[in-house]
């Protein structure tokens, strides 16, 4: 049993970190902070975890590094970027172990980040250190790390279904497209007019792009996993839900065939690498073959689900992927890499 | 043809304003204003009236009245409450009629004004002048005025279905009790936590009960028609739709029977006043027997629905409503004042 | 750990109890049937539930009694009425428990069953035995039942904040008015145009009054609390939420009072009668002092919430509550039965 | 002013058909055909044109060619595909003018057609003489058909984004990505599981692919724009919007450039290829710089939005286009025709 915190516990990222932590066996909540909320209890914040025993008794407190050290082992950052790294310094120091939902330690270079986020990155001594929270990808890692960087919500549904395949050498790194569909709790709870229920209701719209500050992320691991430079399209929409991202991505077979036993080896190809990369994993549903992603399916967990078609017409692989964009695409996957931190179960207060 | 102008037209009611009157027959928009819009143009601020020929032409200017009698000899104040009166006054002396959308001259007693909306009212002087604006009631007095009080949504959605039961005696005038439901659009175009997407998608919420600030209009109107003093009961509503109000009310009958004769008798008494009110009115929609109002029936139309139902297990007559918040509720029954007070066609631009 | 099983599992009732029981932690789930989807597992049927260990194992069957009996110590039936009851007699013979969520075993008379159900009761011998399954209300008749009729999801959102009040004569029983707004899931997964998504998105109306088939069983159990017949308005709406049930209590204080310490009086005369009745349980949150109840914060939950105001204007008593009506108002409240059935704790898997 | 009728008025198109119509300067609706509701007026069966005069008079009747051919000049079929066909072949040789919202008659090969809609062409003499119903590209063509064929919702959306580019050969022809997000009005009203508020609300998912139907009339009329043989990737998605279509559309420029000069010309020439076509089109908006389309700006117009953007990152063209599926998308673009099939002005009844 180990004490968490959570610091800018009332967005929806925080907020959704606190319904899982309540309830995960091996965590007890020790600490949420707001500046707005400071001094009230959970309950009074969130009526709807008022049932829980822990949400009477836990006050809001001021956001205090020094305070959290002593009250926290672990501590999980849900601010924006720039003040997270500033928080994540004193709090390594103190000797925490850090999971942080912010931008701040996803990007390994200073310079990237200065031209995707439009600041100085404000502790580039720690990008080193700091693990890409993806545990798909990088378990040992983050069984080792003491600074997680926690992916983003579109990151996560794009890389997911994209890495085994660059990995296997199966696709052109640079002809990747990702259209995204995203919830409006990905834009956060922050008074604005675009984020009224009359601006998005009966609307839908792209936005962000054509360079938007997600591609950061994206465009590192799959470099990485491609052993190359990736460059890709990404465009991002707003739709009228709550939660959940569907992406389709359009993706051009290394070796592209048009006859029919061609595709129907290269079909074989994709299923394998596949079912290699994620048959035993819990939190990725592989869909069978008509099942397509379907957001309802998976909102309010931690999974992922991947289909894909192969089209005889252009040669095109059709890869799709839906995840709640708050628990695998944000506060149930830094809650995956907690557990690994801690040597717990990986599926511990997930399933 | 006249030369019309909206004072607030960035906000929904505003808005709604704007496309009535860039289609109206008789009308020439030809001022809009709004602060915080100041110098772009209709077309920017609002793309979905762009292909309106006068949408490239028509900017947004500062809220100024000297300017505004110039050019324009009707004005729409689109406005908040305490704010419309200090507009009214300066138009009015200027020789421009006024409708105003705000609650400012809508109760004729500055003291309940007070009562309800915390603050003096700001032009007590101009209060015996004001016509209440609900045409089917005062017709022949907004066809005379200067200055027209367009009444509340929610008041609409009472008043209509209730002042002919009480005019008629049909009803106990006191035990009057209206449960409203209210799309979001009726909390304005206003950046709040409180109305963003995610806060209300998926919720139905209770709020401003049991004081409601539109209570002090509903109470005058109802006492007017019942010739005693009327207190009544209501609760709004919070649903996830963008537009409309559903009002059902429940009703004491006067003479309460339980016999079957007696239940039909009084029933055919309803009928028939409902008939002699509304049969040719050409906004109010008196649904037949098996109909029940819905929103969507009427959302984007100046309609209100009425519909109601005797209960012979208990007595009690049911009143049911339907009318789009920001057109029957607002906008719409605005320019029906308008229509009056021209000239012109009640339903021009309407229908 | 006993085994479950659910008869009629693909209805919106009977996937919510997939999901509880799935993850409970004294049951396992041996038996699932469905007419439709017969022979196909349950991760085919609910992707949502795949990733569940027992979701590929398990599949559907036909809903055959015999067989059921032999797999399954609890049978839950989610069946319409009148197949339910043909379905309880077996299981009851052969030794299950069974906790029917249709409405044949709620009303305790054959006479009034078929004043509201329109056709004859099919197992009236076994009325006298089903206990009504409000654990708040009959926990001790609950512990020794065989045979539980587990409430209707507006039944259950009427009584638990109305009980109370009626046994501590608070209030007149034949003055009741009932205002309840359901999601669609109400409605049943069954493919009819009036529950199309375009038929009820971006729309809101009252249905089914004045004499709602759920009055049957809400007056019979009203009746008993307060000890004379008792006859209520109810009006049931529909809202565009897929779940959640949010009624509104107009009630008349027995004493009414109208000066400001009388009123004082009363308030805390309800104040104590509900915490007397819910300040240990469970499920039930009596809202602070501002707090008004909200369909989001206890949707996924087996919570209801309740608040009130006493209304110095009228005299009137607001009760306002909110739950999942496929939680609390339907499968959460059965597994609530199930474990005081089976002496579990009362919240085992639940919270 | 002319007679015109609709066959098959009771779904969506045929709904849209209807309040078009009604409210239309230089038609009379003089039939409406409905096998479901023969026999009911238009103001009992869609209680939202009650307030319509003609709506109380007009009566649904069966569907028979005879006495519509009697009953007006102009039909339109709201049919399924199949069934059109079968109706327009009798009201043509009784010399009416028929405009066809199905498929039936927009792909010139009936090769084709059998192969996309699985059965053999049900009137191939008619492919000759039937006129695509794009207006903005077939104008000429329009004004002299007896036989129209209204464009698919989808192929609207990707069309006119895309001839233009592909007649000035800017782009390459066989790179065309289309991602589309439609609202569930695209799925007609049937009764149907899938197509249930609580299936389709906070749901996302992709369906159709990857030979969706439509493909077959847009290859078409792309390949007659780019003069070769066109093949595309066409990805619809289903969005819990009542009405709405926004497609993404990836392009790659012909002459790919990377540095900023050559973007910058590719730019001019794009901006000038766009204006060319569309700057004196009453129902194209192209949006200016910083704006992005969103279907809340055109639903219930007969607008299409378009606007685009280079990536300097990757040398691709991303346009966006946003329409309303059933205006723009059907009914008023069929309206459309109409208007240039009479001579009458193009936007009559449409602004």
């Amino acid at each position: 049993m180990k004490r968490v915190g959570i610091v800018g516990a009332s967005g929806y990222s925080g907020e959704e970190l606190v319904r899982l932590l309540l309830s995960h066996p091996h965590a007890e909540l020790s600490a949420v902070t707001s500046r707005q909320y400071a001094g009230q209890t959970l309950a009074q914040v969130f009526p709807k975890f008022a049932h829980h025993p822990r949400a009477k008794a836990l006050r809001f407190s001021e956001p205090k590094a020094e305070l959290l050290a002593k009250q926290a082992q672990i501590i999980f950052l849900a601010l924006p970027h720039g003040v997270a790294a500033e928080f994540a310094v004193p709090l390594l120091q103190k000797g925490c172990q850090v999971i942080d939902l912010s931008a701040d330690f996803r990007v390994k270079s200073a310079v990237v980040y200065k031209d995707f986020y439009a600041h100085d990155h404000p502790a580039p001594e720690l990008l080193a250190e700091a693990v890409y929270g993806l545990p798909e990808v990088y378990r040992a890692e983050i069984k080792q790390a003491s600074l997680v960087a926690s992916p983003g919500c579109y990151p996560t549904s794009i890389l997911l279904p994209t890495i085994p395949l660059l990995k296997a050498g199966l696709i052109e790194p640079n002809r990747i497209i990702a259209d995204s569909l995203s919830g409006v709790s990905g834009a956060g709870r922050k008074a604005e007019l675009d984020h009224l229920f009359v601006e998005c209701n009966e609307s839908v719209r792209p936005y962000g792009l054509p360079k938007h500050r997600h591609l950061s992320e994206i465009e590192q691991e799959l470099s990485l996993a491609a052993g190359t430079q990736v460059v890709i399209q990404f465009t991002p929409h707003l739709i009228p839900v709550n939660r959940g991202i569907l992406t389709t991505l359009y993706l051009a077979p290394r070796n592209a065939t048009e006859d029919s036993k061609g595709l129907s080896e290269l079909g074989e190809k994709i299923a394998a690498c596949y079912r290699a990369a994620y048959a035993s994993e819990p939190f990725v549903r592989l869909l069978e073959v008509k099942a397509l992603p379907d957001t309802k399916n998976v909102v309010g967990t931690n999974v992922i689900e991947i289909a894909w078609r192969l089209d005889p017409r252009t040669g095109r692989l059709i890869v799709m992927s839906a995840e709640d964009n708050l628990v695998k695409g944000a506060s149930g996957q830094a809650v995956q890499s907690m557990n690994l931190m801690c040597g717990y179960p990986e599926t511990a207060g997930l399933i």
